[in-house]
């Protein structure tokens, strides 16, 4: 059975094989009405994320399916001190195919261990969003009609957008792209990212309009006050990352602007009507990429799931400390950890490293 | 695209088209339950209301098709600080007709801004529950036959209860209907709704037992003990206003009593049996004639809004102040009224009106 | 019409008749695909429990019908202060037939005064859970083929578990069961139950090793601290009603180990693995039998409710002051006791008992 826990879970003939059944369903939406008839989307929410659950909810309708599940943990039975792998068991006596969404890093992946359906990430804590950086993939193969050679611009917070660490993974893997970083130095890319993005070309630039003539592409986040160590640091910085229309004429003609909302003030209103703003278009495509990657997850029940893990790498001794864990929540859990180089593991469930050897 | 915000969207010929499409339905129900096979209706409720929200969802399942939303703030990005024209902006993407309920006074206008597909109101705070007013006359119409040449008793809270405005106004526009107003001196109707009663026969009562015999039609609502200066006040009249089964032999054999729902103790539970009680028929209408708008504003989405402004007569440059007007929330929101008469103007949204000119 | 309040409402034969149905349902689900096609289940959860309300949801979707309703009270009028018969009325113009749980006892009883539709009580407060009990029985009788002529065991909190109490009573129903009640003294059955025991076989037992070699089912249930009137009374037994591999050990080898979940602790996730552990089997016979019901249900809109009291046992001068029965916040509720024995009665909505004469 496959699963979508992260991007880095499909190759990238996966994801040009998602991207080309979404567009194909743009094209004959009356092709897929039917193609889930009788089969049920199980959606959990235990955090609220309307935008992300009614994404899925549209996406499983208009492939003829039905939908259940609930959209805040205190209608669930986690109140009652169920564990996360239970209540998927459970779900997955109801429903073909789950997509979950939990406070925890790692709590889908720790599902797994339970569930009789495929298991689709909708967002764990701050790690993983794989559907979210399918739609902004999507969006930009429909504006660019490629997804390399391109230049790519972040700006905002990039330590810690989670949706900006999972594109550029995904966008690193198709060739000729470049990337521009603009941000305050205190909000740039953590240290892991870097390096990753060391064999890659890349400048870093601290504020938007320095940026904006080179980009094909804008991907904005928002600044949050409550990431600065006083109101005078973010003061100092706030305006720089504000998307307003004078900006705007500094970007190509052809420029695509993205966001994976809802936006705050970090892109001003009067920027809606101009067409190079595509952050609503990445609404609608949302929902294309989703009903396509419910497809694809279905049609592969019988594989084995891609995500392996070498016998000889697996750690069992060691306990993750990490309180935003999903292990530190489940009872009777074994944890796990990878061996990651020489020195270093990591959880198998939220990621977090740790030396191999205490010191 | 046609919407529907408040009664006076619609002209006394399309309430006359609605109410006969919904007596229609519920002589052939079958003929209508694939109209909207495929398409789906959003209920966003930013405040819960389960009568009017399972109303709607059931009004679309038995036209064939989906539902979707949410059933309070709790649940939706509101919390993360997004504006409501965003968060309908998105589910515009997710489905083809919206019904929305909000506290603030002027939200579903602010909505229609953005909206790519029909916007019903639900109700905004205290303001507009149109879909109420076309349960009461489908009602009245299903009792009785005819929607003219009525006397009509409205009973209980006239100054807040905003059903009863809108059913007022919309009586008003059929020929030969006389009113019986029966309430505390206290509670009776607001100055603007008076003066649009000017030219009409109407009546004051200050006890239900006066009024009775005369009535066709009574639309009892709810005398709330928070609405009085003093505890004293309140117990003088809270008896006065009680529908019992002594007061029901004082009505005509044919009167048909009314109530929005849900009642508290305003009308006894021991009346519930008389034939003559027609609120929980309402309940069933407010189904059908949901429908029917649902198929109505459906079939004139390619139509242009209604709801139409003389350019002289838009005012830019003046800000609404009222606490529960959509605009006191909404980031980057242009304010504009509208002049009504010579000296007055009017918050496009909310409708609060303001002098044109300050003094 | 008929409706399913508790377990009792149904003969012996009827019970069979639902087990037979749902297990034509395992057989071949595509027969029944279609057969709600058009109909509307409410499920109505004025307190939260998804495992239920998602059983009865994928139940109504795999029968081709569609689902409305709420998952919590804070979603539903009640805090508008609307009693229970109102608001059921209500949904019942929306619904062909309602799942409702409360947290009072009785609520399900007091809604039938006012349904147009079929009511299943998907549990009152600590009252009634029938659903459950047809879910525990569908399973033991797929697991052993047969519902008599077993030993059955139940383990754990047996004072305060309706489920143990519903279910035991189906069980004496049917020949030659013999019962194993094994826990700690003060968490024994309630005397009523004891003596509805009294013709039957039955042993006790401190200890779940002392008790495991006989069971041909075990029914495992949550020992609860706060149960108990000292930490130190909880310390003493608390790992005595644990079930884990090592206990399995002792158990037949066609041992089937139920629990009607959600478990924290009680059986280690260890023994999950095991096949004689059918709690998560269990789960998926709960929707098959909902399927079953609700077909059941819905095919005998036209007869009399079974529930029959003889007039001349009814009392309806006695107040019923239980601050758990739904009668303490209904308003102008008629409170009725029905006599049972000589000099004792019971409330018909909480079967709360009371002396039929005062002293």
């Amino acid at each position: 059975m496959r699963n979508l826990i992260q991007t880095a879970d499909l190759t990238v003939g996966e994801i040009d094989e998602i991207l080309k059944t979404a567009e194909d369903i743009i094209r004959q939406p009356g092709a897929y009405a039917d193609r889930c008839r009788g089969m049920k989307l199980a959606t959990l929410f235990f955090e609220p994320s309307t935008r992300t659950r009614l994404s899925f909810e549209a996406a499983m309708y208009e492939l003829g399916g039905q939908v259940l599940g609930f959209s805040s943990a205190t209608a669930s039975s986690t109140v009652k001190g169920e564990s996360v792998p239970d209540t998927i068991r459970v779900v997955s006596c109801y429903a073909d195919i789950i997509a979950m969404r939990h406070p925890q890093a790692g709590a889908p992946m720790i599902a797994l261990t339970k569930s009789l359906v495929p298991i689709i990430n909708a967002g764990d804590g701050g790690h993983y969003h794989p559907t979210q950086t399918l739609t902004d993939l999507l969006t930009i193969h429909r504006e660019k009609g490629r997804l390399d050679h391109l230049t790519v611009g972040f700006c905002g917070d990039l330590k810690y957008g989670r949706t900006v660490h999972s594109l550029l993974e995904a966008l690193r893997r198709y060739e000729g792209n470049k990337f521009v970083l603009i941000c305050p130095e205190s909000l740039n890319l953590p240290a892991y990212v870097m390096e990753e993005l060391e064999e890659h070309e890349y400048v870093c630039c601290s504020s938007l309009e320095e940026a904006m003539p080179m980009l094909d592409i804008l991907y904005m986040t928002r600044v949050q006050k409550e990431r600065f160590k006083s109101e005078a640091d973010y003061d100092a910085v706030k305006d720089l990352y504000i998307l307003d229309p004078d900006r705007m004429k500094l970007g190509k003609k052809d420029l695509c602007v993205l966001h994976p909302l809802p936006r705050v003030n970090e892109i001003s209103v009067a920027v809606d009507d101009d067409p190079r703003a595509c952050y609503f278009k990445q609404v609608e495509n949302g929902k294309y990429v989703r009903m396509a990657l419910i497809l694809f997850l279905l049609a592969r029940r019988r594989e084995n799931d891609s995500r392996r893990f070498a016998k000889e790498d697996l750690i069992y001794h060691k306990v993750c400390t990490k309180s935003n864990c999903i292990t530190s929540t489940t009872q009777e859990v074994q944890h796990i950890f990878k061996k990651v180089g020489k020195n270093r593991c990591r959880c198998i469930y939220c990621e977090a490293e740790q030396p191999l050897f205490e010191q």
